[in-house]
């Protein structure tokens, strides 16, 4: 398996992101800081593989702290978590492994006699628990989506929703996966994913790792694929599906939802659970990342654009629910309307 | 003036666009095989410009060649009227401006008493004629174009069809730059235009040389920029207009024009008459370029993408004309049904 990132008795391996797809390099972050530095910088990324890295970064803040006493702990418990909710805005993974991490702190604390040995016990073990289910989480709902992609023929992706963005498997690539593991001929066309290229360097990288037949294509070739019949689904991630269905997932998708459309091809999205924020009503309440200009003016430490010319590079975009066929989690797969299909699962178990 | 390409004594000097826009730097091609490895390499691009390099081509071959009768020039000729047509296949400009030398030569050649001399002037004569022809065009079709682009607003424009794609001025370029002289308060937004970057490098570039205020966006964040009300109307170049109105154009031009559709924006194409292949029934028949795969594969010499994935990269689209609200000429602004406006003004003059 990919080991995008591990807990180990040193700290938290991340695979670096930043250096594939021709260097397969390791960092070791000891510290939460380094953890949170690891997500703002990329070197891990992806949803679902960002929320268990905070979650790990909270047990690794908790096992390194010098506290004796949990009063003392507390304060430096919320500075952690504080410190790694303030890293990436839009994931909303990240939030909700940190409040599962506050709400077993809370849990803990509230016992007669709780020691902060037992307390970095149970959060360690609450991090790897999450690592387990989130593995678990991507092979059932890659189970769940594979009939809905087709027998044989093209799959369009964009991004990494892969191995590489979550603990293993992958969401969009584990319902590849699953439906090639079934015997389907799928022929994976990755959009290469301006500007930080997670399509053309993650992607193509880890389906290849797998056997995965496997094509990269520049963004703006999507349209024209899909008019030369080459495209027969496309299956995304997501970074937040909002309460109306509403997602926000790596900019981009929205272009690509409206052109499957155009097209009369189905556009899926897979996520875990922990993806689906019934809290945020609607799409365009999802906060977006604007990252660096660097990243579009500069390539390989070479400059692309004018000097002083203007930039924009929001990380991810909004698809309204309205374009988006099937929702594929590990609770099944939902239809419209969404704001029914969710409600309705959310109490129900993988 | 921006210098794409000038004839000059020694040669036809163009602007290296594969340097632009942190090197102002110049290539002399003082050969015709010369300009036509200046074209293949895209030193100079952009259909017009094209269209006039090999003209030039044409010309300096014919200036350098050592025959001293029409006989002995013949075949010379033809050569050299091949070998520039052999190399680029979507610009119909090219074989336009090709077509118009070897008319010219059938003509001058049936003259009694014709002299290779008197060949060398009237061919050099017709390439200097086209030159300044095209400027005319751009000029033109840009004034009748102004009024159609918002007096204030976001104008997206994807590739480059600017004074870099033609002698000056440009065409969806010329068209943004007459509606600024004319008052307008546009804000343009340039796709970067993968693979080869025509927006980040060459729009850019030539629009901040003109003080035009400019933005610019990785291709996939025109969905979003649409959908956030930035974007008020799209105006593109063309390489080739079919009789139907189909346009062939920069890869990604078709996403953007279905896009525009979506969010209500109006999508222009300008571009001069020698764009217009009335004897290409529909946009299917133009013959679609595709380019090395190192292209998308690597940057500034560093790799990208994994070892031996597969990768496409057709250097141009084809969008249907039902996505085109008015195409842009120097004969005026032509509206559906494309069959007959096209057809109308074919015998018109600018």
């Amino acid at each position: 398996m990919i080991p995008t990132l591990e807990w180990t008795s040193e700290g938290v391996r991340f695979l670096d992101q930043t250096r594939l797809p021709l260097e397969e390099t390791y960092v070791l972050a000891t510290t939460y800081e380094q953890v949170a530095d690891v997500i703002v910088t990329m070197v891990v990324r992806g949803a679902p593989a960002i929320g268990v890295s905070a979650a790990m970064g909270v047990a690794l803040g908790v096992e390194r702290s010098k506290a004796t006493t949990v009063e003392a702990l507390e304060p430096e418990f919320q500075t952690i978590c504080k410190t790694l909710a303030g890293t990436r805005p839009t994931a909303v993974n990240l939030f909700w492994a940190i409040r599962r991490m506050e709400d077993l702190f809370a849990e803990l604390k509230a016992k007669p006699g709780m020691t902060v040995e037992a307390i970095r016990e149970a959060i360690t073990a609450e991090a790897l628990k999450m690592y387990d289910e989130d593995i678990e989480a991507c092979k059932t709902l890659g189970a769940h989506g594979a009939d809905l992609l087709p027998k044989e023929g093209g799959v369009l992706t964009h991004c990494n929703a892969g191995a590489l963005a979550t603990c293993g498997y992958g969401t969009a690539l584990g319902v590849i996966r699953a439906a090639v593991e079934q015997g389907s001929k799928i022929e994976v066309y990755a959009d290469e994913t301006r500007p930080f290229l997670q399509g053309a360097r993650l992607t193509a990288w880890e389906l290849m790792h797998d056997g995965i037949p496997t094509t990269v294509l520049c963004d703006n070739m999507a349209a024209s694929l899909m008019r030369r019949g080459k495209i027969q689904a496309v299956v995304v991630g997501a970074d937040r599906i909002a309460a109306n269905g509403d997602v926000a997932n790596k900019i981009g998708t929205y272009g690509v939802a409206v052109l499957a459309k155009e097209h009369g091809i189905p556009f899926y999205v897979a996520a875990p659970w922990s993806t689906i924020d019934l809290e945020t009503a609607h799409g365009d309440d999802i906060p977006i990342e604007e990252r660096a200009a660097v990243e579009v003016t500069h390539h390989a430490g070479k400059q692309l654009t004018p000097h002083n010319v203007g930039i924009v590079n929001p990380a991810f975009d909004v698809t309204p629910a309205k374009y988006v066929t099937a929702i594929i989690t590990e609770r099944g797969v939902l239809r419209a309307p969404y704001e029914e299909s969710l409600a309705g699962l959310e109490t129900a178990k993988a």
